[in-house]
C-alpha cells in the first residue's frame, strides 16, 4: 500500500467521519500531522464550540513528543492558540499538516486556524477541499502569503463527500432520512443494539426537527426524545392528513417542544437540520429532496417485513461507522 | 485517535483482509514497518508461492528510503531474502515490525521469515496471533533467542478473525456461503457490478468445490467458471435429489471439471475449500456447518424478492471490503 499524501489524507477524512453531523452547524473536519515522516496526530473537530480539527491535532502532535507539556491542561481553543503562539519553538517547521478542509480564516467562536498556522510555519499544509463557506474562506491565501507550501485537492471527492451535510446547511435545509433494518432488510421488532440507539438519540439532540409519519405515532406511541444521552428533545413534525391524535402519546408530553401536525412537507424547509425517522413510506415521496440516507444495519438475518420492497433508488456509500453490533451507513443518492 | 501499537497493527490487519481467501492454502497475513517512528510499509501476503507479508514489507520499507536499490528488481521470495541477508547494513535495527501472525519458522516454498528477521535484528517485533499451525510455529522463540524484543497478542481478537479461514483449512473443510443482494435484501435480476462479479470469479479460481442447488442449475443454466479472470473452473456439487439434468447446461461442458450430483452434504467434507453459491434455501440447512458468509451488497434499494425472509441468524461482521459499487461483507455466525 502506498504511504503518500492520499494515505494521510484518508486517515484525516476517516477520523472526521466519526463526528459527522455531531459538529452541526460546523463542518466535520479531520487533521493529521506528520513531523519529519513521523505520524504524530490524527484528530477531528468534535462539536461546535470545541477546538477545530487543526487545533486538536497541533496539541496531540506536540504532546506526543512532549508528553509533560503544560498544553495538556489547556482545553479551550483560545488557550491552545495562545499557548502555541508563545511556545511553539519552531516545533512545527518540519511538519506536514493534512486538513480535510481549508483552514478557517475568520475569527468566530475560536481564533482563526490559518492565522495560527501562519505563525507556526509548518513545512507544508495539504488540503483536500477549499472552503465553500465565504465567511471562513481565505485561509489558503493567508498561508500562501506567509510562504507556506500549500497543496489543495488531495482526495477532493472524498473530502467533498465529508462536507455534504455542511454544504446543505449552508445552502438550504439539510434533510436526511434515518432508518434501521437487519442485514436482509427486515424492520420487524427491536432491530438496533443499545449503542446504535444512543447514537440516534445523539442525532436527535443535534437536529432542529424530527419528522415522523402519523401512522407510526398512532401505532408506536413514541417519546422521540434524547433521554439515552440526557440530550435535548427536538421539535417534531407529524406528517398526517388526519390532525387528531391521542394527547397522551408521550411525544406530546415533552416540555418546550413544538409539535407540528401537517401534510405540507414544504414546511420542512423552514428548518436547517431535519431528520426523518423510519417513515419508509415517506422515503419514496421525499427521495428527490433528501440530502442523504442513514441506514443503521444490524448484523443479523431475521425474518420479517421488508420495508423497502417497493422502492428503487441507487446509492453511493459515502462512509460507514461501526457501533457495537450495528453499522451506520451514510448513503447518497446517485 | 491514539497512534500506538494497536493503530499500526490495525493497518496490517486491514491490508491483509484485502487478500483474504486469495492466499489459500496460506493464511492472510499483513505487515507494517515503522522505522524510528516513520511509517515505511504496509504490505500483505498476496498469494501462495509469492513472498510472505514480512518480505513484501521489508522490501517496501527499504525502497521507501532507498528508492533506487537493486532490491526493486527482485520479486521472488528467495531473491529478496538473499538480498537482505547480504545488504541490510543494519537498516532495520531501529525498526518496529508489526505482523498479524507469528513469523514462519519452517522453510517451505520460501525461506523462514523468523530466520531472516533474526539476522536483520529489528528493534521490536509486534505480533497479533501466535501461529496455530504446528509446522510453521516456533518463530517467536527464534526471535526471542536472538534477543529481539517481541510483543504478542496485540489486537488478538481481530488477528484471530483474520485467520478464521486458515484455521478452518487446517482443522477441516472451510465451507463458506456466498450470496449477493441489494441494500434492502432484494435478489431479483442482475445485482452485482462487474468488479464484484470478477471478484466472485477470483474466488472460484481458488476454491476446490462450488456447491449450487439443483433448482438454480435448472433455472439459471449457469457456466460457473472463472472466465472473467481467465481462471480455473472449480469442481461443482449440485445439491439435488433428482439426479437428471439437461446435459447442455454450460456447467457440464467445462473440460477437466468433475460434477457431483448428490443430496448427501456430508460429501462436502472431502474438500478443503468449499463455496456455496446463492442457494439460499441451503443457508438454513447448512448454517451450523458454514464457517462464514460472504454477503456481496450492492448499494441500491430495489424492489424484488427477499431471499432471507424465513431465516434467523445472528452474525458478527468480521470485515468489509469495497469493490466498485458493491461491498463484500465477511460475516461470522455469532
Ligand atoms: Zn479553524
Ligand atoms: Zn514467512
Amino acid at each position: 500500500m502506498k504511504i503518500d499524501d492520499n494515505f494521510y489524507m484518508k486517515l484525516a477524512i476517516d477520523e472526521a467521519w466519526k463526528y459527522q453531523l455531531l459538529t452541526y452547524p460546523n463542518p466535520a473536519v479531520g487533521c493529521v500531522i506528520v513531523k519529519d515522516g513521523k505520524l504524530l496526530a490524527i484528530e477531528a473537530h468534535k462539536e461546535a464550540g470545541m477546538p477545530h480539527a487543526e487545533i486538536n491535532a497541533l496539541k496531540a502532535a506536540y504532546l506526543k513528543v512532549n508528553p509533560n507539556s503544560v498544553v495538556k491542561t489547556k482545553s479551550s481553543s483560545s488557550d491552545i492558540h495562545e499557548f502555541f503562539l508563545k511556545n511553539h519553538n519552531d516545533f512545527f517547521n518540519d511538519c506536514d499538516i493534512y486538513v480535510t478542509l481549508e483552514p478557517c480564516n475568520h475569527i468566530g467562536k475560536t481564533p482563526s486556524c490559518a492565522n495560527l498556522l501562519k505563525e507556526l510555519k509548518p513545512k507544508r499544509v495539504i488540503i483536500s477541499v477549499k472552503d465553500p463557506n465565504k465567511t471562513a474562506a481565505g485561509g489558503l491565501e493567508t498561508l500562501k502569503n506567509a510562504n507556506i507550501d500549500v497543496s489543495v485537492g488531495i482526495l477532493e471527492e472524498e473530502g467533498l463527500n465529508l462536507l455534504l451535510p455542511f454544504i446543505s446547511w449552508q445552502n438550504k435545509s439539510c434533510i436526511f432520512f434515518k432508518m434501521a433494518q437487519t442485514l436482509n432488510g427486515s424492520i420487524d421488532g427491536k432491530i438496533s443494539g443499545n449503542r446504535a440507539l444512543a447514537y440516534v438519540h445523539t442525532l436527535r439532540d443535534k437536529i432542529d426537527l424530527l419528522v415522523i409519519g402519523g401512522n407510526s405515532v398512532r401505532v408506536d406511541k413514541p417519546t422521540l426524545d434524547a433521554r439515552y444521552i440526557a440530550g435535548r428533545a427536538p421539535d417534531v413534525f407529524i406528517y398526517s392528513k388526519n390532525k387528531i391524535f391521542d394527547n397522551n402519546i408521550p411525544l406530546f408530553r415533552i416540555p418546550n417542544r413544538n409539535v407540528i401536525i401537517s401534510d405540507d412537507l414544504f414546511k420542512l424547509l423552514d428548518y436547517k437540520f431535519v431528520m426523518i425517522e423510519g417513515v419508509y413510506t415517506l422515503l419514496d415521496k421525499l427521495k428527490e429532496r433528501i440530502d442523504f440516507l442513514i441506514l443503521i444495519v444490524n448484523s443479523k438475518i431475521k425474518n420479517g417485513q421488508n420495508a423497502l420492497n417497493d422502492i428503487d433508488i441507487n446509492f453511493e456509500i459515502l462512509h460507514e461507522n461501526y457501533i457495537g453490533e450495528d453499522k451506520i451507513m451514510f448513503l447518497k443518492r446517485k
